[in-house]
C-alpha cells in the first residue's frame, strides 16, 4: 500500500497546529507518516496574525486572508491560549505580560514550528481553486493555482483538512442610504489603522470583539467620538468620555446616521463590525461545511470530521473562547484518527455524538456557560491522544475572570496578569497602561521593563 | 443533433453585446438558435458600469466586480461608444452632451437589453467556480455557485463565452514603508467617493486614465492638493493649482512620501492607480488567456478565439480605445462562428493572422497609431457580419480630436461637443462647467438645461 497523502488548506494556527501534530508523531519515533502538502495562500506562515497593510484583493489577485490591523493587543490573556506543548516560557526566556500585542503573539505562534518543517511541507502562494472527491477511488484531487509558477497543480490526496479559518470574508450589511455616505464606509475586515481615523466621528455598527477593540483602538489613537451600534442588546461597558453606544442604526442622510431610538448624529466614517461568513469556495455542496459563528457547527463529528465524507476534516470552524490550544486538541485527535489509533464509529454514532453536544448546545445560558462547554468539548478530545495534558479547566476559570476584568475596566483589563496553567509562571506588569503604550512592535514591547509581581496569586 | 449550449461569463457590456447579438438573429427570423445562459456576478446587469458602494468582497463573500466611483463622468466622447443598432438619440429621444455621468451611460446600456431577454437568459448571483473541458466530448462544464439557493449548479456547454473584463482585479505594487503609513492605502479599484478626500493631500501613485480622472475628481469635490506620481512619464496635462506629477515613488517615511528626484511631501492618503491583473480563477491553465492590458492579447484569434481550443471565446480583453462597439463588433462575429456562417481557419492560419497583427502592433507609436490600429481591427471584424455599419474610421478620427481636447483642458474637456456618427446629431453643451456640476444622477443630469448648438461643424 502506497503512503497515505494528507492536504493542509492554510497554514494558520489551525494548519500549523496539524503539521506541529505530525511532528510531534515524527519526532516520537512514529513509522510509516502519511505525506503531507499544505497550501498557503499567502507567502508566510501565521494566518490571521499575519499583519498586511493590503486590503480586499493581494499582489495575487486572491481575497486578502487577514483582518489583522495595527496596534492590536490580545483581547483574552495569553495564558488562555498557551499551547501546552510550548509554553510561553520555552519561546521567550522569560515572563511577560498577559496580553501582548500581535507581533508578540505571532512570534510565539511561529515560533513553534521549525523552519526544516517550513519548507518540507508548506507551499506558499498556492490558493487552493477546486478540491473534488471520487467516490470510486475515495481519493480527493486538490487543484491550487501556484502564483510563484503561474500555473495551477493538481495532486491526489486521501485526507483534505480545512485550516482555512472563518474571520476573513466579510458579512456586510446594507443600511439605506449608505451608498450616498460620503466618507469612508468599511467593514472592519478592511480595518487598519486607527491614525486614519484621528479626529473623526467614528461610528461602528456592531456589538461584538471587533466593535469594542476596534473602537477602543479608535479612542486610543485619537477619534473625535466613537459611536457604537447595537442590534440585541449594548456590550454595556463603562466606555470613557468620547464613546457611546446607541441601537440600531435605521438609515443614513447624507453624512447623517439615524437610530432606532430616534437619536440621529453625523460620521466621517462607518466602520461595519458584522461579523464574517463561512465561505469555502474551493469547495463542492458535496464536501462543504455549512455554518453561522457558534460554538458546534452541525455536521462536524468531534468539531473536526465531516459527517458526509469523514476523510474531510474542519479545524478551528468553532466560535472561539479557547484558541490555539483548542485547534492543537482538534489536530491531534485528527492526527490519530488518520494514523488509525482512533476509529471512527459509523455514521449513525457519529450522528448521536453530535446530536448530544448539539443538545447542550441548545441549552447554554451566559458565557460561563458557553466557556465551560467549550472547555469540556476540549476535554473530551484530549482524553485518547497524547497531546501534554493542558489544564483546560483552570484555563476555562481565567477565561471566566477575563470577562469580569474587561467589565471592570475595558480601557485597563490589559494591565492584568494571570498565572500560566502550563508552566506556573505569573505573568509580568506592563510598566504603563495599555493606553499609553502606542509602539505595538515586538522590538518596542519586548524592551519595556516588565514588572515582576512577587504575589503567587492573581494580580488584580 | 441536439440544441448547442452556450455559456455567457459576465453580464457587463461584453456578455450583454453577446446576448444581443443572438437577439438579433432571433429577431430576424434565424432558426436553430443555441441555448443560452449568462452566469452574472452581480444582482444587475451592467458589469462595470453598475455603482456598489462596497469594495473588497460583496455581500456573498465574493470579489466586488466594479471599479466605478460616485461622480464618475464618461473620460471619452459617447459618440465614440455608440452602439450602431441602438443609437443615443433612440435612447433619449433628444440630443445630449457628448460626456455624460456614468449613470446616463449605464441607462443606455442596459435600455438596449430588454427585461424579457435578461429574464430568459442571465442568472443574476451566480458567480463561476470552475469550467473544465472533456477532449472527449469536446464539451465545457460550468460550474457555478448560485447564491440565491446556496448551492451549486453545474451543466455543460458547447461554447464558454468570457466576458468578465479586466479592469476588477488590482495590480497593487509594494512601495517601502508603506506599511507604516498612517492613513489609508487604497487601489483605485476600491476608490467610491471624492468627498472622502476633501481638505486631504492625497498621492497618486500612477499615469494612466485612473490617476488623471480620480485625481481631477479630488480637485474638483475639495482635495488640499494632489500630487500624481509616475513612472516613465508624466501626463504632461495642464493642471489647475494644487495638481501637480512628480517622478516614481521611491519609499514611505511615516505619512512622507520621497520621490526619485529627491523631493518628498506629506500625504494623508494614498490612492493606487497601478492598474489591473487579468484574473481568471475559475479557469484552468489550459483554456486561460495570459496576457497584459495591451491592444492584441497574444492567443486570441481575431482577439477573440482562444488558440489551443477556440470554442473558448473571450471578448472585451483587449485595452480599449473603442469599447462597447468593439465588443458588438466581437459578439457579432463570435455568434456568426458559433451559427456557423463564418468558418475558422485551422490552427496556423490563426497563428498567422494573429502574427500579422501582433507584428502591426509591435510597431506602433503613439496614442494616434494606436487608435488607427484598433479601428482596423473592428473594421476587420465587421466585414463578414451583418453588424449595422458603423463609421469606424470616423469615430477614430473623433478619438484623436478627444486627445487634443484633453490636453488643452484637463479639466474642460468634457464641455466639447461632437457629432454623432451613427445618427448625425450633434451633441448639446452642458449649461455649465464640468466642475461646477456636482450631482450626476441620471435624473439631474437630464433636467439640466442643455443647450442646442446651431452650426453642423463640431463645436470647441
Amino acid at each position: 500500500m502506497s503512503k497515505q497523502k494528507i492536504a493542509i488548506l492554510g497554514a494558520g494556527p489551525s494548519g500549523l497546529a496539524q503539521l506541529r501534530a505530525f511532528e510531534a508523531a515524527r519526532k516520537a519515533g512514529v513509522q510509516d507518516l502519511p505525506e503531507i502538502v499544505c497550501f498557503e495562500k499567502q507567502s508566510d506562515i501565521g494566518g490571521m496574525w499575519n499583519y498586511t497593510w493590503r486590503t480586499g484583493l493581494d499582489k495575487n489577485g486572491e481575497p486578502v486572508h487577514g483582518s489583522m490591523y495595527r496596534y492590536l493587543w490580545s483581547n483574552g490573556p495569553k495564558e488562555c491560549l498557551e499551547f501546552a506543548d510550548y509554553s510561553f516560557d520555552e519561546h521567550f526566556g522569560r515572563a511577560i505580560p498577559s496580553y501582548p500585542p500581535r507581533a508578540v503573539l505571532k512570534d510565539y505562534i511561529m515560533g513553534r514550528i521549525d523552519k526544516q518543517a517550513i519548507s518540507n511541507y508548506i507551499r506558499f502562494e498556492c490558493p487552493v481553486r477546486w478540491v473534488s472527491h471520487d467516490d470510486a477511488t475515495g481519493k480527493f484531487t486538490v487543484t491550487v493555482m501556484n502564483h510563484k509558477t503561474g500555473l495551477q497543480e493538481s495532486d491526489e490526496f486521501d485526507y483534505v483538512v480545512v485550516a482555512t479559518g472563518h474571520f476573513s470574508t466579510p458579512n456586510m450589511p446594507y443600511f439605506e442610504g449608505v451608498e450616498q455616505f460620503p466618507g469612508r464606509v468599511l467593514h472592519a475586515h478592511d480595518f487598519r489603522d486607527a491614525l486614519e481615523f484621528k479626529d473623526k466621528n467614528v461610528l461602528l455598527v456592531g456589538a461584538s470583539y471587533s466593535a469594542e477593540d476596534i473602537g477602543s483602538q479608535c479612542y486610543k489613537y485619537g477619534a473625535k467620538s466613537v459611536t457604537i451600534s447595537y442590534r440585541s442588546s449594548p456590550l454595556g461597558f463603562d466606555w470613557p468620555e468620547g464613546m457611546e453606544e446607541r441601537p440600531l442604526l435605521a438609515h443614513f442622510d447624507g453624512n447623517t446616521g439615524y437610530f432606532a431610538d430616534g437619536s440621529s448624529k453625523a460620521f466621517d466614517a462607518i466602520i461595519m463590525c458584522t461579523g464574517y461568513l463561512f465561505h469555502f469556495p474551493f469547495l463542492p455542496d458535496a464536501l462543504r461545511l455549512k455554518t453561522h459563528n457558534c460554538l458546534y457547527p452541525d455536521n462536524l463529528y468531534k468539531g473536526i470530521f465531516f459527517q458526509n465524507n469523514p476523510k474531510m476534516i474542519y479545524l478551528g470552524m468553532q466560535d472561539q473562547y479557547f484558541t490555539f490550544n483548542m485547534f492543537d486538541a482538534q489536530a491531534w485527535y485528527a492526527r490519530d484518527v488518520i494514523l488509525g489509533k482512533i476509529a471512527l464509529p459509523d455514521a449513525d454514532e457519529r450522528r448521536q455524538d453530535m446530536d448530544r453536544w448539539l443538545q447542550r448546545h441548545e441549552q447554554l445560558g451566559g458565557c460561563c456557560d458557553a466557556i465551560d462547554f467549550q472547555a469540556s468539548y476540549i476535554r473530551d478530545l484530549l482524553g485518547p491522544t497524547d497531546y501534554p495534558e493542558f489544564k483546560v479547566e483552570e484555563q476555562a476559570a481565567l477565561l471566566k475572570e477575563w470577562q469580569q476584568d474587561k467589565q471592570a475596566g475595558i480601557m485597563s483589563f490589559r494591565e492584568k496578569c494571570y498565572r500560566s496553567t502550563v508552566t506556573g509562571t505569573m505573568a509580568t506588569r506592563l510598566p504603563a497602561s495599555w493606553l499609553e503604550i502606542k509602539d505595538d512592535s515586538l522590538e518596542s514591547f519586548m524592551s519595556l521593563d516588565f514588572i515582576e509581581n512577587k504575589s503567587f496569586d492573581k494580580v488584580d
